[in-house]
C-alpha cells in the first residue's frame, strides 16, 4: 500500500493526513504539505458516497505526491448503524443550518476509529503528526469535531503508545469558519475541483444536504465559485 | 448480528463486553454478568490464532446467553503490521517473563480500535458500561493496558459522544495478579475450559509464548489445573 512517487525533500518529518476527500481535508492536506512529508490515509466505512470520496482521495494524494498512501475499509460502522450516512433506512435530511442539535448524519464515535488507524500507522511509520480537517465552528455540530475531543485523544495517544513514539493530532482548521478555509485553500493552491463533500449525490453534488449547504455557503461568503458540479446550487444566507 | 437467547432479567442495564476469548476476558464476562445484560463484542484483526479466539468467543457468548453479539473484522491492523501477532515475517518470541520492555507481540495502539467499536455500538444500543479484561500488573507490558490509558479514554468518550450518552469503560481485573483472576473466575464458575489464550498454537496451546507462560504461571500459583490442552506444559516460577 506504499507508493513512492518521485523525489521528495527527505529532511522533513512525516505526517499522517486523514483525508475524506472533502474541502476541509483538501485544505488540511495543503497545510500539512508545507512542512511535512505526507502519509495519506482514507477510510471507507460503508457511507453512501464511498466511491466518490475514494476517487477524490486518490486525486488529492496524486496531486500532492503523497509518499505513503493507505486505504482502509471498516465494515462495522455499517453493521452498527445509527446514522443516515451508514444506514439506508435513515433518510439524509435536507440542510438546516440553524439547527443546534446533532443531525442524523452523526456516525456514533466515528472519528475515534479513524484516529486509531492513524495512530497505529503513524507509530509504525515513525510519523510525528496526525492532521485531520475537523471543523468545530460553523460546522454540523458533531461532538467529535470539538477541540477538547482532540486534546483528550492526544492524552490517550501519550498513554497508549511506546515511550519513544512522539505522535500528536493537529487540527489546523478547527477554529476557522468554512469561508476562511476556502480562502486559505485558495492562497495555497488547494485543488478544490478534485474534492467531494456531498452526503448523497452520485455524479454531481446534491446541493441540499448539510454538507453541500455548508460548502456552498462557505464559497458564497468567500466570494468564490465552487468549481465542482451540483444538481442544484441554492444560495445559503447566514442567519 | 443480534441474537436473542431466551429470557433475561430485563431490569438490569446493558454492558458491552469486549471478549477475545482468553482467560482474562472470560473472568471479566463473568463479573459483568453479575450486574448487567450482556452485549458481547469480538474483534478479529488478522492475528495468527483468529479462528481459535473466535471459537472461544462464541462458546463464551453461548455460555452466558449474551443478549447481543457482534463480531467485527479489521483488516487494517494486518495492513499496518509492526507486530508478531499480525505480521507473518516477525517471529512470536518464547516467553521471557522477566523482561521489562515491550514485546514484539505489541500491536500498535490496538485496544483503541476495539474500544472505538465498543463505544459506537454501546452508544447505539444505549449501554452504560464497556467491560474490558485488560491487566496492568503481572502482564505483558503493553502501554495500552494501564489504568491511566483507560482513564484518558473515558475522557475521550465523554467529549466525543452525545450529551445523553452515559458510557464508561470499566476494567475490573486491571489491578489483579493473574493468579487472582484465576481464583475469582473459579469462584464465579467461569468456564476456563472454553477459553483460548495462546498466540501461535492451532489445536493445542503452545505453552511457551508470553500469553501461555502468563496463563500457566497464574494457574500454577493459584494451585489449580488449567483445563485446556497444551503441547508443552512447563512450570513457570515467579522471579
Amino acid at each position: 500500500m506504499t507508493t513512492d512517487l518521485g523525489p521528495r525533500t527527505s529532511d522533513k518529518p512525516l505526517a499522517v493526513v486523514l483525508a475524506s476527500g472533502g474541502m476541509d481535508s483538501c485544505v488540511t492536506t495543503a497545510m500539512a504539505n508545507l512542512d511535512y512529508r505526507l502519509a495519506m490515509l482514507h477510510v471507507a466505512y460503508g457511507q453512501r458516497t464511498e466511491a466518490c470520496e475514494l476517487r477524490a482521495f486518490h486525486a488529492l494524494a496524486d496531486f500532492y505526491q503523497a509518499e505513503h498512501r493507505l486505504v482502509c475499509r471498516l465494515d462495522h460502522l455499517r453493521q452498527i448503524g445509527g446514522s443516515s450516512l451508514t444506514d439506508p433506512d435513515i433518510t439524509v435530511e435536507r440542510a438546516n443550518l440553524e439547527r443546534r442539535d446533532i443531525p442524523t448524519s452523526y456516525v456514533p464515535f466515528r472519528n475515534a476509529h479513524f484516529l486509531s488507524i492513524a495512530v497505529s500507522w503513524g507509530e509504525v511509520l515513525g510519523a510525528r503528526k496526525i492532521f485531520i480537517g475537523a471543523v468545530a465552528e460553523d460546522s454540523s455540530g458533531y461532538p467529535d469535531c470539538r477541540p477538547e475531543y482532540y486534546a483528550a485523544f492526544n492524552r490517550v495517544i501519550a498513554a497508549g503508545t511506546k515511550l519513544e513514539t512522539q505522535l500528536e493530532i493537529v487540527t489546523p482548521v478547527i477554529q476557522m469558519r468554512k469561508s476562511e478555509i476556502v480562502r486559505r485553500g485558495r492562497e495555497l493552491g488547494a485543488p478544490f475541483a478534485l474534492t467531494w463533500s456531498c452526503y448523497q449525490g452520485q455524479d454531481a453534488a446534491c446541493g441540499v444536504c448539510d454538507s453541500c449547504a455548508l460548502r456552498l455557503r462557505a464559497f458564497q461568503e468567500a466570494g468564490l465559485e465552487d468549481p465542482i458540479p451540483y444538481t442544484q446550487r441554492p444560495r445559503y444566507a447566514r442567519p
